[in-house]
């Protein structure tokens, strides 16, 4: 159960000025009043985050990935009460939050065997050259160590899989990281059930407390005192780019700058190259927005532009997109507050001077539900307002009829950096799609063929970020087994006896890792791991 | 030979408003005109690098190896004139310059050894799983891709290693980046020589001529231009704590916010454990002043605080120490500037409260020589008083007595980020030793024991980096293979036609890459790479 307390390692705290959970779907609010976390708590969590890092980053591979393990399974055991308080307070639907909660406990396992098998750690040795000329060489090795206590802040519209246990507190710990979550207040109750889950695993596991803990909170000044925290050195969030932004000026203006792996804005664009549009034009019409509409939209991958030749081909993928569109129903949005930027977003493009409405979806009733949109302007006129290429969360997304294949590698190059970006395509469409890959590769972390951005795989290739606003770094994910390298830095150990070494890098290679000796990877002696 | 030229791509140019080289030993300047590089040519250096990024990213490793080998072969092509000017323009002696055109033509070809053997593209591949329930599994690849142009601004300290042919410039080209440096001013005749040696290979291997550019001049307002360019996408940086910070918010301030890679401040702890002291404390004395005046103490990794307990063996290290430095000469330094900030720097610890002169060098005759100076005070007014704690960059160290190991800690915990830090040690410091490491790994990129930190070796286990203010980001490092990773990103590609696929992602691998496939490497098909 949970009871709107503030967990701050093992123990649970009031706060005064309590908040109250919203429930989008019928518009009424939770009986629990959730505590707001102040900075006297924030100040706790990190004190005692900083306390249990010695131990925590030096546990085994093994023993953090036993962590992990244990974490997912006290979450599968919080039952089906999860799953309710989830749907009532994110008004998303049974089978999206039951497999959200197996994403999320599938990325903790996953973490978990990454973890044990420990290429992570980038072990590297370059034996000393004692007789080497004119100056010996001494012993190097370089080891890859956790960063220290990190803040994670989840996100609304992945109330279990990017938020309290979500991929960058996963990834945070798989490094040897304390984490210190500032919970959601879209989705309060969810959030506790998991913070307690972890909480428990921490106990279970017989780690220091300070691992793990929750600050609950609906405002601003909880966010910008703990990514201030002396103690705090790196800070994932999930979130609007005002949001990311803003914590990202909170970290540079410390008196140590820390890095922030902010996931923010994009509008993933899709272009329908001409032998896709002519073999399957109506198909494509009718997937489009399926894609769009899913989850109303609520996805950081949801195509928020299409970008196609202009021709009898386009108009009947319009024609379909539109048919579909027309027919889609509106789905409950997550909190008011995104349910509010959405019609300010839609209203904004529906009063855009040359900006077309090409279909909405049926209307609205109820409350919190977003009516979809699809429009159309030209490309020119897009290139020229930059605000048409904002991101407007939700079923919004705009089409744009090109002259030319250069005129769509003018607006790619336009565009500012997608965590995702699309080709539809034919054989035939060879040359024209060689031409825009390396364009699009430059815009965005992921690049996909004939399929749909929405949907995104926790696996070892996955690339979740892009370059700026997409994310604040896209030099790494947040998504997959890249994540870890967030959290992570190389210390280098130089003619440090053997005894005192890092046990990744002392000569029996006792955890069995490949290295990188003298600059070629190697096995552990005896171990079966051939090349 | 050298004429005070702008290079921009394959063209040279004049600016107006010269400067000249001042001559450190002398004191005087020298008559070659050298142009100040205006935001015009900012803007040409950076289109033209953005104009070559795609072809210079997309090369094979082999052909991006050769020009790294090329620009090496081209820098010793310069002959003693390239060692002459040097000279000159730092007032450093000939053994070291040699040395140093050593280690950057090196480096170069550690680099395109690097390159070659490909790790460094990180492939990754998990294969798509068609009957994976409840849905399939798209085909899924990942590989590193450079970032796009590269400001570098060279340092001072190291005119041919960390310059216009250093270590960033040499790890952006192995990325596949573009390179526009910002040239020292400090030393403009050997940058100018070296940059035409860039622009030899560049042209000698057929490439783009906008991969390089450089940009003399003397002003604050060239590096804010270069950083500001749009088309920039990274900065390398070298030098001092106040430049770094300053180029560190031009970026943040961009619309597009980019990565600084600034190494700025360090003052390079030794802790001299009781053992040691007990074994050695003259020995240790005599080689802490070698180190610590070595080329005027002019380098990033020079030990500038010392930590030890009191008692008769730390009294023997200091009067070993002291008669060294007595006898110690002064040497030229590389700058007036930078001559004139250590004068600044030791004159403010001699009027410091509490801190006591344990001896200076010899006094200094002719211009720019700075005297070395060593300092004493208690560990706990060092503590409670942070000036302290700044680098004084040049021969001046602080040595602190501490009253037992807990106060070493506590010293160690306060201390700011640091490139590198130091351990002497004997078997019976072991359990000291156990205890401080974590706290030091914490605080620098590097660790030694019974060494000094002077001396950086080009390796790949080598980290040049640390916590901030040791550099604005401790999560890489600027020297060794690691650098390249700095001017990299991932990209993931989804259901990509093979044929489409960059090579390092393609099935026949044709770069006979080592890969990571469904999480584990593999070798290439028939290469002999046994793990």
């Amino acid at each position: 159960m949970f009871n709107g307390a503030i967990l701050v390692g093992a123990s649970e705290r009031r706060g005064g000025d309590p908040f109250f959970a919203v429930h989008p779907a019928s518009g009424g609010q939770g009986e629990v009043a959730f505590s707001n976390a102040s900075p006297a708590d924030v100040a706790d969590a990190c004190a005692l985050a900083e306390a249990a890092f010695e131990s925590f980053s030096a546990l085994t591979p093994d023993a953090r990935a036993t962590f992990l393990e244990t974490a997912a399974e006290q979450i599968l055991a919080i039952g089906d009460l999860l799953i309710e308080t989830a749907m009532t307070e994110s008004g998303l639907p049974r089978p999206r939050l039951e497999g959200e909660r197996g994403r999320t406990v599938g990325q903790l396992r996953l973490f978990a065997s990454y973890v044990r098998q420990g290429d992570w750690l980038d072990a590297t040795i370059d034996k000393a050259l004692p007789e080497r000329q004119p100056l010996p060489r001494s012993d190097l090795r370089r080891v890859n160590q956790a960063l220290g206590p990190v803040a994670v802040f989840g996100a609304s519209n992945f109330p279990l899989a990017f938020s309290t246990a979500g991929g960058d507190t996963a990834s945070a710990f798989a490094a040897g990281c304390p984490v210190v979550v500032k919970g959601h207040p879209a989705h309060p109750g969810t959030g506790e059930l998991v913070a307690r889950a972890i909480q428990a695993a921490v106990k279970a596991c017989g780690l220091h407390e300070g691992v793990f803990s929750y600050l609950p909170g609906s405002t601003h000044e909880l966010g910008g005192a703990l990514v201030s925290d002396p103690r705090i050195k790196a800070v994932g969030f999930t979130g609007s780019r005002g949001g990311g932004i803003a914590l990202m000026q909170v970290a540079a203006k410390r008196a140590e700058p820390i890095p922030v792996y902010a996931e923010m804005s994009s509008i993933n664009p899709v272009v329908l190259l001409p032998g896709a549009l002519a073999a399957r034009a109506d198909a494509l019409g009718a997937a489009f927005v399926g894609s769009l509409t899913m989850g109303s939209g609520q996805f950081c991958t949801n195509p928020g532009l299409v970008i196609a030749l202009e021709g009898p081909d386009l108009d009947r993928f319009v024609a379909a997109a539109a048919q579909a569109m027309t027919a889609s129903e509106p789905q409950v949005m997550l909190t008011p507050g995104i349910h509010e930027a959405y019609e300010k977003g839609v209203a904004a493009l529906l009063s855009a001077e040359g900006v077309t409405t090409v279909a909405r979806g049926a209307q609205a009733q109820g409350a919190n539900r977003g009516q979809h949109a699809l429009f159309t302007t030209d490309a020119e006129r897009f290139r020229s307002n930059p605000a048409l290429a904002h991101e407007v969360f939700g079923s919004s997304s705009i089409l744009l009829s090109c002259r030319s294949i250069d005129e769509v590698l003018e607006t790619i190059a336009g565009l500012e950096g997608q965590l995702t970006a699309t080709l539809h395509m034919e054989e035939s469409d060879s040359a024209d799609a060689a031409r825009l890959l390396p364009a699009l590769s430059r815009k965005a972390g992921r690049i996909l063929t004939n399929g749909w951005p929405t949907g995104v795989e926790v696996t070892y290739a996955m690339v979740h970020s892009g370059p700026f606003p997409a994310t604040s770094d896209g030099r790494t994910s947040s998504v997959g087994t890249l994540a870890m390298e967030r959290f992570l830095r190389p210390v280098c150990y130089q003619d440090v006896p053997d005894a005192l070494l890092p046990p990744a890098l002392q000569d029996a290679n006792p955890w069995k890792l490949i290295r990188r000796v003298e600059g070629r990877l190697e096995a552990a002696a005896g171990q079966d791991r051939a090349l």
